[in-house]
């Protein structure tokens, strides 16, 4: 890769935010400066405006709009929340400080700002994030899971601090952790040739010692069971910024099943936003076909099991012939295993025989 | 701190594991060669054999002994068990490779060992645990969770790969993981006077932001909750070799209580294991009291937090007067509060004006 290439697609981002942040604050005031109540217009959210679309591979909101107008005594409230939210979002990233959604519920009080609950104050952030079409984590408000990585990609931070210092991803066995700095950094360079997402750290710290990264040219990303969505957005930023493909390995059963599915498509409560799926990831196992031909020690599918492999097979995402066969297998044998089952043939098995012989199945 | 000081702890460590595991192998072997139907004895971990050591400040089991003998028809199972996992455990330790309670599990079936279901192989390992006294985690047996540290601590890793090479632990703003290479890694060299644990991400990368490591001396620690074992390992050897002190900051409900107390004391499961425990470490906030101090935002107490405040006052980790106090103000007032409800008065409150306090109140 050539070096720098892809230097300012962070900072360019950043700055989007603040525009269009300073924007929507800009509308607010010329509405009220021309003696009009303020008001704003953004999709609707509600189930019957969620639809799949084919073409994106997401879900995405259809043409139903609300509207939120100060003039109307329901409204003030939730308008006010808004534009305080905007306000405190804006502080956040000038400032360059990062915060959590639990945060942002206790800071409004600090502002006179009331909420009645967390629910209340998470609905006006994702109303925000609807109106300006950037993602929470843009304005610096992060969830508290933490997932990891591990590769050769250099980074370049650009957080306080840190700003123009690198790091490499190999430069801690463990995994380097997926939080604020890690995502806010720019991709300098690679030699990876392809991106690895595996559900579970035992796996993940196998992979490490096994040396896949160098065998496979991979960077490797643990999701730590369902991605958070910064990882997911990570997972995407290696697949365009790099153009790398994605292979996604998680437990055999519905619960792995979608992990993978949330990666690639994405989920209906994010169908406001378009940059947390990866399209074109590859879910390379453990498929209920890897089941039977490498005869896996497994468990039973239990009726919890089953109910959710019903609902997947309706499921306009999994519509896919592939997913469709490995869904009827899963019903068909009853049966479901982990990824730790491989560990039946010794533990490098699933490094030495299953993972080449899946990526080549699945590329 | 004199640089290298403590250098060769890990590797004087796992010498001593591989020679008891070798050591027991030894007297089986002798028992069989010399006629005898090999048989090994422990202590009991049943609740009647677990008491509360004030001296020691933790649980520790009693004199009880349970006896396995392979003469026995129903001994010879768990003993073959128990044999099996050790030569698994000297294959991992040896060959330097890592693994989870669930991969030992599906491991036994490459070795045409039985274990009925997880928890048998788990109870087995466990018993591997008392006989040698060393835990799991020696054993390269490590949990799935991870947590993180950051700080100016210089560590050296003696993991395959990473051998001689060192690493800061400032290097990622996001904190450095906590897994099986950093708890294996040799402390070089520190400039911190003492070590803070987190209960909460959100507040450690706000901690990391807000520069708490240089303003305070501090290694920051993340529990992610309730820490991992490896976790609290890796907080014991923080203190005792490098000789800080430790804090720590939860949030103020019973449940954060006890994530202090557990890091403190220890548990009753790990009652056979003595390097789990920082009896020094000070829990340092969120107290009822400061709830009423700093007049924070609360939510009410439901009915698990007050049954568990009661069991609390019962517990003898918790006969200590600051604990049974803090307990009764809970009970009294009724309320509970996050580490985030400072954000009520500003995102660096909680570092500017509530740390600092704390810090002098409980050292």
């Amino acid at each position: 890769m050539e070096p720098r290439k892809h230097k300012s697609i962070i900072m360019e981002r950043k700055k989007g935010v603040l525009t269009s942040l300073e924007a929507f604050g800009l509308k607010t005031y010329e509405q009220l400066n021309m003696g009009y109540f303020p008001s704003i217009e953004m999709p609707s959210r509600s189930t019957e405006n969620i639809y799949y679309d084919p073409q994106v591979r997401q879900y995405i909101l259809g043409d139903r709009k609300v509207r939120r107008n100060a003039r109307n005594i329901r409204h003030i409230r939730p308008f006010t929340q808004l534009v305080w939210t905007a306000l405190f979002s804006r502080e956040l990233t000038s400032q360059r400080k990062t915060s959590t959604l639990r945060d942002v519920y206790y800071s409004a009080q600090a502002y006179e700002m009331k909420f009645k609950d967390q629910q209340e104050s998470n609905n006006i952030i994702t109303d925000l994030e609807t109106v300006l079409g950037f993602s929470r984590e843009d304005f610096n408000i992060f969830p508290e899971e933490r997932s990891a990585v591990f590769g050769d990609l250099t980074i370049e931070y650009t957080v306080p601090g840190y700003e123009g210092k690198t790091l490499n991803l190999t430069s801690h066995p463990d995994g380097v952790m997926i939080g604020p700095a890690l995502t806010s950094s720019e991709f300098v360079n690679t030699t990876a040739d392809k991106v690895i997402a595996i559900e579970k750290g035992g796996l993940f710290t196998r992979f490490v010692e096994e040396n896949v990264h160098k065998k496979f040219n991979a960077i490797l990303v643990l999701t730590s069971g369902q991605a958070p969505r910064a990882t997911r957005h990570f997972i995407r930023r290696l697949t365009r910024e790099l153009d790398l493909p994605a292979y996604i390995f998680t437990d055999g059963d519905p619960w792995g099943m979608h992990i993978a599915m949330v990666i690639i498509s994405g989920s209906a409560n994010a169908a406001h936003l378009r940059e947390l799926t990866t399209p074109d990831a590859k879910w390379s196992g453990v498929w209920a076909t890897d089941i039977v031909n490498y005869k896996l020690p497994t468990d039973p599918l239990d009726e919890v099991d089953i109910k959710r492999l019903h609902e997947l097979q309706r499921d306009p995402r999994y519509k896919d012939p592939l997913w469709q066969r490995e869904i009827k297998i899963f019903l068909k044998i009853g049966r479901k295993a982990e990824q730790e089952a491989f560990s039946r043939y010794g533990l490098t098995y699933i490094v030495d025989e299953y993972l080449p012989a899946k990526l080549e199945e699945t590329s």
